[in-house]
């Protein structure tokens, strides 16, 4: 997905939050705008939104010197989902269709967000809305199908805390999975650490994408990631930073999101608040023949 | 009030607004946002908040080639507003108290903004909110006393449409009145006929700030304003914009208005939404002797 003007001002709310989450005074904080106001006026527009909330983020590292300003948010959030974690195995053991409901709750956790503050109610009631709520993209037949032909599956990780209902969802699913986790930090994202602490270990091979850019932008990852994702027959990724840089990548490519986001509700063609299952568009690069 | 760094997203969303309600197409409206870029890389942060809208409208204008992208929405809010008027002359006439209905009144015509896409309902919605709220600043004592002491008021409007709510409170007031209203078209700000539309002129004199900047940046008045202005015993300035140009421009001015930005809700203290009547701080400056 392109990067829209919308979205500057959201690269400059992001700056200021993430600054500001690393302790910046005043004065650091105008420095990073006016740096990240620099970075604005040299962008293409046919650049991925995470591309440029790349380097926005690396803006904010460089200028503050934290590597990591939502690292305690993070933990909070592992916390409150591994709370919540007994009841949602039980709303899947009790679920006439398992699968249906592992799906959808691992939507639910998408809507943890630095940009919001969660409590525990209002992220259960976020649970019960998901599980409710019709898809406004259901590509799930196609997902059913994808799911009985793959050997695998390579799940990419969004955010901290949605890591354990991502958990609940791979113990529901009956094939092996790698689990694909940024190799440092960037937002409120998992990273190796991230996903051990939710307990995804137990259940699925963690693996890093070898970059700490928003989303996955496949030409920042390592060569071992590259060479995974080429052979993947099928790839489930969460949340919207995932789809901004993926959306074209290919059909075997399923997209599993909430549209919090206007500018990607837009290019969706969804209300904002939607639940989305889509699969991907475009088609799968040809792996590269070994050298 | 200072320009806070919150107040950056801001700007450049008003920018993409504005362009695209004066028909912008993408290219011209990333035009737009560079020059706004720019701008913003250049500012103190000692100037108000209009004082960089201005420029930044200025800049909408400038590339656009719109004098007036807000017209059909400002003519929209005031045949809104003229519809409800006699239920809220009706709301006075039988009023316990008319002066402070009127005053809420007033206010809760404030809530009218092209941020927002208001609809009938919603906007009587607003009135009743507002009629029992209780303010989050009230100097209403010190206002009611200024009230029995002044010979006269200047009044200045705030946006199109809360015209109609203003004069609901002027016909209220029992002392002469001059309502300022902008010199050319800004946001959805008041002019002239904007005034004349709302059938203010039948209650209050209709003059022109001589300015075309968001709320009252008094050097940018005209000189025959400026001396109005100079020369009021008691001034009540509308809206946020006005709030964050004159503040601190003495306790003589009393400020109207509903807090719809975090930013100044922030500078005052007050939840979001909330409503107030604030006087202003600081001394009344002394008029400069004739010459």
């Amino acid at each position: 997905m392109r990067t829209y003007l919308d979205c500057y001002p959201c690269f400059l709310r992001q700056a200021l939050d993430a600054a500001r989450l690393a302790g910046a005074g005043d004065d650091q904080q105008k420095v990073v705008l006016d740096h990240v106001l620099e970075v604005l006026r040299q962008i293409e527009l046919t650049s991925t939104p995470p591309e440029i909330g790349d380097r926005v983020h690396r803006i904010v590292r460089r200028k503050i010197g934290s590597s990591d300003p939502y690292r305690q948010a993070k933990e909070a959030s592992t916390g409150q989902a591994l709370a919540l974690y007994p009841r949602l195995r039980k709303l899947v053991t009790e679920a006439d269709e398992p699968l249906d409901t592992a799906i959808r709750l691992s939507i639910a956790g998408n809507i943890i967000d630095l940009a919001l503050d969660q409590h525990d109610d209002d992220l259960w009631g976020v649970v019960e809305r998901v599980l409710d709520q019709p898809f406004a993209v259901d590509d799930g037949a196609s997902f059913r199908l994808a799911l009985g032909r793959a050997g695998q599956i390579l799940y990419l990780a969004d955010n901290t805390g949605e890591t354990v209902f991502d958990r609940v969802l791979i113990e529901t699913l009956d094939l092996p999975v790698v689990y694909a986790v940024k190799g440092g930090p960037i937002l409120n994202d998992a990273t190796w650490e991230d996903a051990i602490a939710a307990g995804v270990d137990k259940v699925a091979e963690v693996v890093s994408t070898g970059s700490d850019a928003p989303g996955t932008i496949l030409g920042r990852c390592s060569g071992a990631f590259q060479r995974l994702y080429q052979k993947a027959e099928l790839v489930i990724a969460k949340g919207q930073a995932n789809y901004e840089t993926l959306s074209d990548e290919g059909g075997h490519v399923f997209f599993l999101l909430q549209a919090k986001c206007p500018v990607i509700a837009g290019d969706l063609g969804v209300p904002i608040g939607s639940i989305v299952l889509k699969q991907g568009a475009g088609t799968k690069p040809k792996e590269e023949p070994f050298r």
